[in-house]
């Protein structure tokens, strides 16, 4: 496929990422532009931008992903050079938003630091995000630009459809995450199921439920990220005590923090599927993990954006 | 209780809801203060506040329900008028936010219309929003200013935790909202289920499938806001004709909208329970709907907040 | 004529008049836009655009006449929906801006409506304003925007002046609006009065009193919107009463709310000439109403500003 | 009368009319609060304010009058100073708004400078208006912010009804303002009318016609600024030619730029009234004006609003 | 040199520097916009802008130069006339920005009347600023938006290495500067010094100590404002008097307030070589000044901006 | 001493420097509020404010130094958990402004990073400052709010002035900050010096040149921050090369990354005086540096601020 996207069309990437940042260029058939992102000798991040940008349309790819709040400060440093440096437009492509899951006041005098970095990146001076499965669709709300969101969910299904598992049955590891549930298991022709959690006076453990009949099945669970591992890895296990015959998992976001490779390793999970919205190191990639990438999509969403077509084929 | 609310309080009502606007003044001790808010021949909104508001701490009662472009307007014509009028701050007592339900792009280009009325009430002058069961907690985020969102659960949950059934079983009737009736549930100390439905083949019917065991149980239905009434009714039928002894339903907004009351009538729900975060008119007062108040919780928290105290305890 | 508009052209419009938009469409020889504005159940607005406005120069169509509310929060939502859907421009013609009345505080503690939806429209994303005959014309300065007002005066004076009519005189039918009784009165190369109406002493009646000399003459009254007909009305028997030889009332917006087409029916008016910035439902189509269009006069401002041709020859 | 102010009241003034502030200062029973407004050598203009503002609620006032530019500046940079000097709220006494007759764009290309102005008041820090006469009162509508409006009509009106004039009538110069006119005319029971120019056909010079019953009277001319008086003085002049007794005028703000003292000197006006918004310098003060003071009113407005009472009794 | 502009391409200039804005004209091969700036009678601004500007890049030519306060509010009104009348960009061109010496606090309680500046003109609508030499370079950091600052310090150079001085030492006249006097110096090949003052006691003169060896030398004082001139005209009559052969002064911005000429030409210093950013009337045109025009830096510098290539070539 | 600070007074602190924080806290007799500031598993940032903020006055205390991006981001993600816990004020306390140096576009395509800080601190939520030796001046006009400057440089003068050290030189280690030596020059009543550094050619090593005379002189050199302290040791040894008796050096900001404390102890410097504004490590705690508590002079400045007295007595 040949991409045709203009002189004013610049691509640059930040250091969350540069792997995926140098695939998206490979599809789109262009160099990422030429930048540089050092720290002074007391961590303070020094950007320089090192081609002109004047009138250019800017699409600029990082991930907020761990360390959040260092990749954050490029982001917005990043931003800022940018716009005084008369770019037309910056269109910020985040893989993975991070601080996604902290969306609301779960309880009182807590931030709302998703829509804590959605103000900063508008008032930096983003003009449009690019981002793949918010952790909650609202988080589209918490911008007055345009946001595309894409989804990972159909690499994801293709992936298992190919596989062609038979008596297959989704779960939710939990009690939310059910619609995401219930669209792999429509792709997949699939039931569903979830695992209830609940302690039945205060003070005992939890009591660990399985409601749906996964006996001799082949069990999919499927969430948006996986941080720790913990909830997960567990949901295997129980799921392997109860008599699934296996077990896959898969995801958007490997967060894969702290154990989590660790437990995974351990647990019964047979494989987990993940894409490469988070750089996945080299210490982390067992063979468990099959990693799928993101970059043909987001290079298609980058072009269509720029020349002005609909997105919404990309995810309809 | 005697609360002191001082001199520099004010109560102000629209026209969603007057009857709980009074309630709630009813519990503060206070007085409503005096507006006229007509109509001119043509239908556009006549507002004027007929008492002084400088200097005042103004607490401002409106749900924007049906008819939600009417009601909205009127609070944002109001705010203006209180700002202009040189209130101190504006805080806006919604008990129940209208629109919340288009609060992500569903599909390509859709409005986020819970979003845009933020922005509004932002850019009127609102200080300080009070609300009650956002349909998507993330809502708060679209607001920079305070919000506290009291919860209507406590009240329900009361109400089935009173009445003592045995045999209890909480049902969420779709995929959504299972993290709403694992709260119920717990209090109850009953277990959960939800209804799954699913399209096999295009074209072919939908199929329900209770997941979760009801046979001879109680069942409890409990969602957020009961609009059409349509997805609460055919659950309940299901329910019964798959061996619930009984159904019972509950919400803390009851939209009610079209025909809603006659498929309530008519379905297999023995009891509807809501609450009056909107105003239901006589004619659809019907023996099968019990409507707690929401009165004393929210003038709980307006006096809390206008003095300074925690609205936590309120909700935790 | 034929009009050059070109690919990111598109025109929609929205519920409040769209015979005039399709009318304004067939002037510049183009489509509508596709998109669905219907309502939910319980009366929220809901809307889709249901083909791609990615970097378009959107011109969107919507007075915000009676029901004002729903009209206002139509344009709001669609101007939410457009902007997030990545629309280049949103250029909002507005033929006739409701709430102008509301242009200032006429007492204390009163809003000012006309400057509230200015700031939700700038707010919410418009980008310029294309309007007709502003009530007061300092609405213009209440945005911050580009706002083009045209001006209804001519279609009016063409009419008259095509009628030919001997020994005119234009009168105003109060102390305001006397500015433009003298614009179409300069036109028509006849002189002016107006009518004034005093209370002697509190309690008693009104008097009127005709300024100016209306003896056998052919009356003109000139208004720029006409709500209830109530003035308009009166004034056309007392001038009548007086020994005019005919009274023809004329203004740009038809609000003709209430009672108002009756009142005209019964008063001693001619005819009255309107023109269609408010559409004009069936059962007020009387014989002594006149309807001229200004369809083509819009078309040629749209086209003027999307092809950056200058809009002042327009109404110069 | 004795005001209550309290601690944290302060009264500053700027260049503008010091004579009036130190009149407010004396109603209030209060001391200017001290700050110097010096040049540099290069005219820059140079503030500093010389006692603690802290936490304070400041009056400051300033009429925009000429030189508007120089007076303009001095106020922004006067609430720049005192924003980042931590006052808590800054109140800016404007008794005349110059650049209010810049109200909207009376042919294409022009400023609304009137809104520009309004604009950088509240990007400066203005948290509040009190102003009198606003050239038209939508420009209340300019401001996001409380605006309080003081009218000098009564003064005015208290004038000529001492004076007791028999047979009065009040004109309107031109054919805007008649308003007004009624306004005094209803106070001083007293008929109305105004005066039409209007030119028959282009090159010829303007036709003047008196509208209304002014032979043998005593007429009243009310506008709310008299600029170059030359409309003023013409008006006089023709009033007189047509039997009118006497003519007397009035106005709120007495710009009375260029030659405007001597047209009035030698034109038929055989008195003047005026009030002091403006300072009105020593060489124009000529036996023909009466100048009233506004002092009483703006100090009773200022106490009113620094001790949260309601406004509107000044002036309804 | 030919330069490619292209159809959207507007130059206006306002009543600062005419002379300036007519050479750049001249430079770029283009004709000045028409545009009438006048004042009313009583001194108000009375912008009119004479040809269609809708969807124009306007480059907007005014230094804020004596009087600042009727310049910096002309410059405003032209940006809200700009604005309104539909200009797609409005690029400002500051030659010299005034008001920068306010560029802090420097004791409490004063403005920041550049920051002021700053926000009145992003407010106004300005989308770019092109400046020179800017009294601190964190002044771009006042603004949100791209600020192209360029340096008159190569054509100073330029001046004195063609005038070939032997023996030369770049002095800073106060102990701030010094990096100006490096760069001079390093270009130069020359040593630098600056001129210490301090008051040894309260109440005793200040002692004025030369740091670094300007016996015999030409030393060449460079400062970027030049105002009173009173402090290089000191510095002046002091290096002499300490055995400096001769003393050359060089600034950009040739303020030349008061009485500065005089001082001038009555120190010790033989040639002051400034440049035309601030219009020099013939008055001060005296021998001893040579001025150099920015007018080619100027002119090449919004060719760049507006054909989208780097400015930095003209600065580095 | 005892201080009065009130019910609704608040002081948090965050995790930069917590020692200060309580010393802060003792010095104004108080207790810290409680608050949890951790990390989730993948480093995110997750506070908790575990007491009521409702109506406070709150001061919150934060330096933004290594590792600065997290640091900033706490401060931000704080403030929103303030504001939207209802705080009444947000004073941000900022001993050290991390990011100051990047204040300026020191090349083409640079952000300003110490103007986004700025920004962000704004949007958030913050409504004052209180901060010491910004490394620019001008820093002050990058907010929209109050900013207070504490300087330390009165602390390092005492130190110097109560060791009473004889002919005393101050010297500036570069060619920026001679007025921050003449400052302490003239609290010493000593001269003052500077170090030019100049590259005769490119490729040439750099030439160093002390300008003043500092033979057998007790050296002090002054900077607002120390960093890597390459500049200072190589000033240090250089002055002691060239003869003088000892080299003393102060600053307020001890950032002292990389290998900055070592390279102090292999210095010529005798003494590094240095203040508590960034917390020193223990492990760079060595015998030659001085620390200095900024802890009294913000508690007073902190009580001013609530208490509404002025701050200009700490540092005028």
């Amino acid at each position: 496929m040949a991409y045709q996207l203009g002189e004013n069309f610049k691509l640059f990437t930040l250091n969350s990422n540069p792997e995926l940042a140098q695939e998206i260029a490979d599809e789109l058939g262009c160099q990422l532009g030429q930048s540089s992102i050092k720290h002074f000798s007391d961590g303070e991040i020094q950007i320089h931008i090192e081609e002109s940008v004047r009138g250019a349309e800017v699409y600029l790819i990082q991930s907020t992903s761990q360390p959040g709040s260092e990749h954050v400060m490029e982001l917005l440093i990043m931003i800022d050079a940018l716009k005084r440096a008369s770019a037309e437009t910056i269109n910020v492509v985040i893989p993975y938003y991070g601080y996604a899951r902290q969306d609301r006041k779960a309880s009182s005098r807590e931030p709302i630091t998703a829509k804590l970095v959605a103000n900063m990146l508008e008032k930096a001076g983003a003009t449009h995000i690019i981002t793949m499965d918010l952790h909650a669709p609202q988080i589209q709300g918490f911008f007055n630009m345009p946001v595309d969101q894409l989804l990972g969910g159909k690499i994801l299904e293709k992936h298992f459809f190919d596989k062609g598992l038979a008596d297959a049955i989704v779960v939710a590891p939990d009690n939310g995450g059910l619609g995401r549930a219930r669209k792999l298991a429509s792709h997949l022709d699939a039931p569903i199921g979830f695992i209830d959690k609940r302690r039945m006076h205060p003070g005992e453990p939890e009591v660990v439920n399985i409601v749906g009949d996964i006996k001799g099945k082949n069990v999919i669970i499927i969430v948006d990220i996986i941080d720790t591992a913990t909830t997960i890895s567990l949901a295997a296990n129980v799921l392997v005590e109860n008599g699934a015959k296996a077990v896959y998992a898969c995801c958007t976001h490997a967060v894969l923090s702290g154990q989590a490779v660790q437990r995974i390793e351990e647990s019964a999970i047979t494989e987990l599927v993940v894409t490469n919205t988070i750089r996945l190191p080299e210490e982390k990639k067992i063979p468990k993990i099959t990693v799928l990438s993101v970059a043909p999509l987001l290079a298609e969403a980058i072009e269509h954006v720029h020349n002005e077509k609909p997105v919404s084929p990309l995810f309809e």
